[in-house]
């Protein structure tokens, strides 16, 4: 059976990573099953065999893979006879933009709105690795990036246009049906609902209907994961 | 012959729209000549016909179309066998996010940096109604708008991020060739080259080689256009 190392909160079924998230729904809509192994941040030595420090990491017998966008080609490689995670070779470089979109520009907005949730999720161990290492990256302390998110997130839903305006047009970025482009947006969304009651999103926006489209696949596979109503 | 109505400068060679450019590269796609009739912003009148008042309008026949995503979906099903703009269906709702993130993110970005350009190519009858609209849209005047540019670039550069992430790993958004989602996003490249010599991206940046791939494609339709250089 493949294995995916999956980042974990202090509790072990709270599974927040974005970048994990986009593997499991991947996994899923390939019809693939896996066991996913509760892994801290901290916990580098557990996935020493992959030569770096990050999750996702996916093991299938004897090989490993690490890196969501990688895992994904992989798995869209190593198992061509599922459904297709990508419609086409053209579908693939297409679905690269959203994955940028979503790793660069969605999740940077997302991380000054719930950075302070994802430290008081995590486990002891891993609080002081993380808070020094966001404080680093953000150039600010944690409880101060959070500090005018009731302001910040109306910028937040505006830098949205583009998805909502796509997401007014379509069920879904790739279409009738998701395929890899939805799964790597909706990692962040997954990201933020598992360790967080912020609301991102107004009910009254494609993006949030989209997103529960989003969580009600696969039996319910996001919706059923621990986390906060959205 | 296809006809289509195309923004025009004080020179009537000047061609500045970034929703025009987009028909223009996928018209050049399809291998279809088209005439351009250049057309102002105040020429209502002229285009009366669409039942509304901006262009693109493709006018295919008896048959007109208007919106740029509309006159692209209408090549690919009235043109199926040119080459396509889409490589498929999914192809197609894939590149809806390309082209409203072309729309709002990318186009919203520039205008800050090039409005007053524009505003002093246009012809004289265009110049009161451009500056009005454009300023109460900005909540400034067109000289505020710009006057911090210099500094304003630098994180319209950071905010190409996503591009620029994709275009390092591919020559082109769509893959190893071009299609619609490369026209979309290079319209907005196009307009400002069109209108101004301010220097949008650094010569070391994947999105700067992209651009010049695009400008020279269709034996250099878009370089030889009339425009700064980049």
């Amino acid at each position: 059976m493949l294995k995916l190392y999956d980042l974990a909160a202090a509790d072990a079924d709270r599974r927040f990573s974005p970048y994990c998230w986009r593997i499991k729904m991947a996994l899923a809509h390939k019809g693939l099953d896996a066991e996913t192994i509760p892994w801290r941040f901290t916990d580098k030595a557990a996935i020493g065999f992959s030569g770096q420090g990050r999750v996702p990491v996916l093991v299938d017998g004897d090989r490993w893979v690490n890196d969501s966008w990688a895992i994904a080609d992989y798995l869209e490689s190593a198992y061509p006879d599922r459904p297709s995670l990508f419609g086409s070779p053209t579908g693939k470089a297409l679905s690269l933009f959203h994955t940028r979109w979503a790793d660069a520009t969605l999740q940077g907005s997302m991380l000054r709105l719930v950075v302070l949730d994802i430290w008081k999720h995590i486990d002891a161990k891993d609080k002081a690795y993380f808070r020094q290492s966001r404080e680093e990256r953000l150039g600010m302390t944690l409880e101060e990036a959070v500090a005018d998110r009731d302001e910040r997130v109306l910028a937040f839903r505006d830098g949205l246009l583009p998805l909502r305006l796509t997401l007014k047009a379509q069920p879904f970025l790739s279409g009738a049906a998701p395929l890899y482009a939805d799964y790597a947006v909706f990692g962040g969304f997954q990201w933020c609902r598992s360790i967080s009651d912020f609301k991102l999103l107004l009910p009254d926006d494609p993006i949030y209907a989209w997103r529960q489209r989003m969580l009600d696949l696969f039996s319910g596979l996001g919706e059923r994961a621990r986390g906060y109503p959205v």
